[in-house]
């Protein structure tokens, strides 16, 4: 590792240690450097609070003069509540900054590093910027587009199905896995599945670790059939948002808001335009949404090139079954040529079970 | 790593470095140690030529006097080409001897020990001795039983699919993945596919690799509707042999056997039987099976508890499909608790890839 990816490293380390706290602003962590010494370190923690390089240049205090700053994101131009970064930097007399990734927002991308080089300072950009990036994918797809972050999630048997032929899947994945899947709800807005798993798991889908968040509730239910005695709509536990098409049952439409079920509709004829279901829940500021749908929900996102990313947790087992599903259906690709390929592929033990994080890429 | 496990470990490498040319003799390593100082090693590396015992205790020459041996295989107690290990290591004056594993022969397993404890050695057992076992997990099995040891391999989508709807496969893994099924193959004396899989891809199941020995080719063929023009009836690059149930084509049986294809009957009556087919291949001589099958030979070969072992490639894309094929169908189970696991589980990334090695445990 060079000297820059070391100390751009340990800035990335302590923005990705505030994970979950600092909503709705991005993960950014600082480093400066000066003279071969860390003089100071800092990272955003909250948001109305500092930034990253504002608690680093105070933890310098005189020692920032003429150093080095290592920060994951591009510094801030504007005028928020702790004044623009680059300029503090500018204050502060840093001579070098080191930047993993240009500010995501194509309206101010550049302008922090444009006050940085007017004031006589040597930007250098690019160093960890895939790991930059990664850390902050949910925020900036969001700030892009104003659409959630898809993560498609399945817990598979080795032989790739999700349930045995009659439709039994407790358990696929052992319990590290599924407690794992908890940390993954927590980290999510909106957590989506079909009427079917509805009809046929009865799930509350919420957030089972200790001050976990409960996400938002999706259904997908084009008519209107979920069950009016269904966990999701009475128990209480967190929102449920309901997606119809245009043939959906007015009456229980009534009956479901007097629960206090929201319903959105969207103009798919037979099935829930799922595209209108992303733009809808952006519109809704839900920016990270979570798939946990059975194999026709996962094929239309996949379909619709919908999925950022995938983790599929895949369980050392062999069930068998011609008609066992598995977590990708719908009518499928003809060509080997046209499959969808995940780049960035890693994959982890937990417990027993493998743990498979990779992210789509469309053509 | 204790000093033990250090020393066995450099045996076990040295054994493994001579994977294929030890054939019919396990791999076996050894290593002596006198004084803390590594004053031998040694390997079987050839059938008819010294065993790793002798190899080490020659290299060690005066050395050997007091010393510890280290070997991955119990010495043997019988009058072979290189007479008795054991009694050469009480010859060479060596003071203990540590021992990964026993002799899976259970006629001879524990003479080679007794030998060395009669002479007055301390013997030591058990070091590292599930890598020593899964080092000669062929030999072991079919010294035993008298059955080929048997490894299902498949490649496969992320989704669980080895074909997409319209049974177009080409490719599923990436070639780095397809350059080390050929070593598999290159490590088996047979491999097993299904007549459809003859009808649909015709291919020649041969090792492409430099110096590649061929498998015997084995179909399972319940009728002998493969086609008189199917390469491995024709290509004479391996020989091929056909396994039928009771209802198969008598004049078929004599083409084939004109073309110098071998056939064997079993007493299945709709399908071949699974059972007698890994039966025949072991009185013939067969000590190790791989198998290419699609789903319903795999579970065939599952249901009936004969895979020993499971090589599964995972490539990281989607293709979806209801329809598509996966590599276990058959009725499969309908609880998940029957749901077959497998242990000792590891997955390494070969090119874009992933290889899924385990050991399916059976109730």
């Amino acid at each position: 590792m060079t000297n820059h990816a070391f100390y751009m490293d340990l800035a990335l380390q302590n923005a990705r240690a505030m994970k979950g706290q600092t909503d709705p602003n991005p993960l950014v962590g600082a480093v400066i450097v000066n003279n071969n010494r860390i003089v100071g370190i800092g990272a955003h923690m909250k948001p109305g609070e500092p930034h990253a390089e504002i608690h680093a240049i105070r933890m310098a205090g005189e020692h920032a003069k003429g150093a080095t700053i290592y920060v994951t994101l591009e510094p801030c131009s504007h005028h928020g509540r702790t004044g623009p970064c680059a300029e503090a930097i500018v204050a502060a007399g840093i001579k070098t900054v080191v930047i993993a990734t240009l500010d995501p927002n194509p309206i101010v991308s550049g302008r922090g590093v444009k006050i940085l080089e007017d004031a006589g300072i040597n930007v250098i950009t690019g160093i960890l910027e895939e790991a930059s990036k990664r850390m902050n994918e949910v925020f900036n797809k969001f700030i892009v587009t104003e659409k959630p972050f898809v993560t498609l999630k399945s817990g598979i048997t080795l032989d790739g199905k999700i349930a045995t032929h009659s439709a039994h899947s407790k358990w696929i994945t052992s319990a590290d896995a599924r407690e794992d899947v908890h940390h993954l709800r927590n980290e999510h807005l909106a957590i989506l599945v079909g009427v079917n798993t509805v009809m046929e798991d009865n799930p509350e889908l919420t957030t089972r670790i200790e001050n976990g968040r409960n996400p938002i509730r999706i259904v997908l239910d084009s008519t209107l059939k979920i069950p009016l005695d269904a966990k999701l709509v009475t128990d209480q536990l967190a929102q449920t948002w309901i997606f119809t098409s245009v043939n959906y049952d007015h009456d229980k439409k009534e009956k479901l808001i007097n629960q206090g079920v929201q319903v959105f509709h969207t103009t798919g004829t037979i099935h829930v335009d799922v595209q209108e279901v992303v733009r809808i829940l952006g519109e809704n500021s839900i920016s990270s949404l979570l798939i946990e749908g059975g194999g026709t929900i996962n094929a239309a996102f996949l379909e619709n090139k919908l999925i950022d990313k995938a983790v599929i947790y895949i369980a050392p087992k062999l069930i068998g079954g011609k008609n066992a599903p598995t977590f990708m259906e719908g009518s499928g690709i003809d060509l080997m040529s046209d499959a969808v390929e995940l780049i960035d592929t890693e994959i982890q033990k937990i417990g027993k079970d493998f743990k498979f994080v990779g992210y789509p890429t469309y053509k």
